[in-house]
């Protein structure tokens, strides 16, 4: 049916957005690419959760589970059952009474489910925050950087400059932030909020400390700025109780718009994720309406609503845990922790020595932490590194837009196994050694100045 | 934990996005509004697919095929299928050899699985093609009016405006297509596409014959237009042999972007859809890429993928059938047929009578038809048809983006029952003789020109 026409295209890129010329997708394809190419490297890179526990046989119980929960919370027939799984749904979703003990629970975050709404992964509760907020194109939104690409993903769909807030070993300059939403004032811009993850954040690892989260909520409240909270890595915790409250547990003025993930905590095959949007809206004629509810009317013109039947597969494994995501990751938490552990260690034992000039930040918990190593980490170190030493991670100065992490890298731990972990820093001393005496390195260019890591 | 403060409001609707103060938005809210508080009434203004067949122990069976699928077909091992299903993963899809069978098999559509992007209903399609195509605020698509609201929202989002081109008799005023293509340009706009439902149309039902389908192939083509498919009804046709090809089906010259769900064919609770974008773009360096693949790097910014848990349950619907969606839909196919000859039969037998000023058109399928009558079709006369008739429609002027359809109600047949549609056809006769005798009528306000359907 399809007849292969002359060699031209019918259309070329650049009379389409410019959205698909960002460079992030360049390097986040390239990044694939590689990756693919070397699929018996060990990975670092990859920050996909554990697939150890993954049991599909699981499925069908989900699915009863969660209806057993309609049937008697919800006090639902089968023909509503049938209707609530398979026909047009709740554009907020079906699962957000679930989710609100989830919070609790978990999180000891209060709030009502109604200020919630499910979505396709968190991904898409970014693009609609963002959205929302950014009503011209002077609204900007601040992200402490190095950002997670999936916030600048979303901030460029949405038309929406993305202004960079340093981190520091607080998790973030508190200063800066002041510094940059007064800078983006004096250019007539209008900061409408700022983007972080407090808890052991992509791609830095780094966690804020309890002082820090109390002073940005009430620099956040004089400034008239939202905090955009993104938890996916929250829960996988070291055991010692030092993780501290989040920023939306500690929010008493509706300060906080929570962006919530189950991709980490149940799988990422549903992709549901969440917004907590609990700030009133003033909608005229003396109404007010919830910032979820505005939230949903532009879901409505996007996905329509989430996946029910994928919602309801998420739910039955919170209700076999009676919405406990802790209790149902009790496997996962272990093993990410003790893989951080094994890592941590394994830096320690490997690199401890200064002249190797090889430092490292330690974080209490999640995927990722970051290493400083004596050579530019870019593209082509790591396509080397990919392919003679079997080893791939993820350059830092992916997660930067304009200067920074020239010289780290980002190691994630999550879908490794102790040996594999132990067999990678194999590798990455034998590249970093191999970088030093320089002769060897065709593409490794060693570099004189360090950037030092924070541990 | 929360603390009431103040009445005050976090934000203000003015700050926030236009889209959210888009007229369409509050229409949509007052039909869903009104049909929440007559719960009882008979409704015509529902286009959700009938639920008689909804099958919820269907669900674990679809899940268990379509792993088999992945196991025989793929020759994917047991880990590959955990991986495939709960894990991140292919942004285009995990369906496309599936649905590419359907299409040949139900469309005689033969594309290349690779231009399949599968999405989050089709929806997202239509939200992620305007992205790619609207580079600047000058580029602008062309729809079929009345259209379509959920293309309208899409556009609003992807900020794109959407010019009118008139319906007739034929499906649509291919005279006005030209002049609207040619005043836009002359207004300095670059029109990159023109929307429209080729068969049983939503809202209208009007279907285009083959001779307005071929020459609308060649004026997008001279004119250096794509066209824009949208096709869920299609399957849902007469069975005298009179459905023409789609669009796509015709095409040789890569003209057509193809938009599909799968909402009425399996169940909209997946929310699986799909767009096939088989046109190539010129990528610099002599590349060229599909446009697929641009609609890819879109998706993964806005929902990263589509749930593969949702995929795999429509996809094990798909290959329970042998990818054939006509044989899978025959008990759907049958009712729909049946409910819209009850509904044009009991038409003509209550408004034959041209003393009544009603006339209608009579569309060979789908789930639409359009009723023209001597009153104000508006949301007060909805209201009042709700309140005092227990009668429920969607008036036609919600589908125009300013005037049209002031004297037009769509009527949808898809989740009724027969005895239902002569019911509420009764009912439509008591309103429609009150409205002429006025003084009954405290809001219906008869009028004295009445637009001629096609009926």
């Amino acid at each position: 049916m399809m007849t292969l026409q002359a060699p031209e295209a019918e259309l070329s890129i650049a009379d389409l957005n410019s959205t698909l010329r960002d460079p992030a997708l360049e390097t986040m394809n390239f990044l694939n690419e590689v990756s693919a190419r070397f699929p018996d490297a060990i990975s670092f890179a990859a920050g996909r959760p554990c697939e150890e526990y993954f049991d599909l046989d699981a499925l069908p119980r989900y699915l009863r589970l969660f209806e057993e929960y309609l049937a008697t919370e919800e006090r639902a027939d089968g023909a509503q059952i049938g209707r609530t799984l398979l026909q047009y749904g709740r554009t907020k979703g079906i699962i957000h009474k679930l989710l609100a003990r989830h919070l609790w629970l978990d999180e000891r975050i209060d709030v009502d489910p109604e200020t919630i709404v499910v979505t396709v992964g968190c991904q898409e509760a970014m693009f609609l925050v963002l959205h929302a907020l950014c009503a011209s194109k002077d609204d900007i939104v601040l992200a402490v950087s190095p950002s997670y690409v999936g916030l600048t993903g979303a901030a460029r769909l949405a038309g929406c400059e993305v202004w960079p807030v340093r981190e520091n070993e607080h998790g973030v300059d508190l200063e800066h932030f002041v510094m940059q939403v007064a800078a983006a004032r004096s250019q007539g811009k209008r900061p409408r909020a700022f983007y972080l993850v407090p808890d052991f954040a992509n791609p830095s690892g780094l966690s804020l400390d309890l002082g820090t989260r109390k002073s940005l909520l009430s620099l956040a409240e004089q400034q008239g700025i939202l905090l955009l909270e993104d938890n996916p890595y929250g829960l996988f915790q070291a055991d010692d109780g030092s993780r501290v409250p989040t920023l939306k547990a500690l929010d008493t003025t509706r300060r906080v718009v929570y962006l919530g993930s189950l991709a980490k905590t149940c799988f990422p095959g549903a992709r549901v994720g969440f917004v907590v949007a609990d700030q009133r809206v003033a909608a005229g004629n003396q109404r007010t309406e919830l910032l979820a509810d505005e939230l949903s009317k532009i879901k409505s013109m996007l996905t329509v609503n989430t996946p029910p039947l994928a919602q309801a597969i998420a739910g039955g494994r919170l209700l076999e845990h009676g919405c406990c995501l802790v209790q149902a990751n009790q496997r996962e938490i272990a093993a990410y922790r003790h893989n951080m552990r094994i890592l941590l260690s394994g830096l320690e034992q490997r690199f401890g020595n200064p002249r190797l000039k090889v430092s490292w930040n330690t974080p209490a918990g999640g995927f990722f932490a970051v290493v400083t190593v004596p050579f530019a980490a870019n593209s082509e170190a790591l396509e080397l590194s990919a392919r003679r030493y079997g080893l791939l991670w993820t350059p830092m100065m992916y997660f930067y837009d304009g200067e920074g992490g020239e010289n780290q890298l980002r190691l994630s731990i999550s879908v490794l196994r102790p040996a594999q972990i132990e067999d990678g820093l194999d590798r990455l001393l034998a590249l970093v050694e191999d970088s030093l005496r320089s002769t060897h390195a065709e593409n490794v260019r060693p570099e004189p100045t360090i950037t030092p890591g924070a541990g």
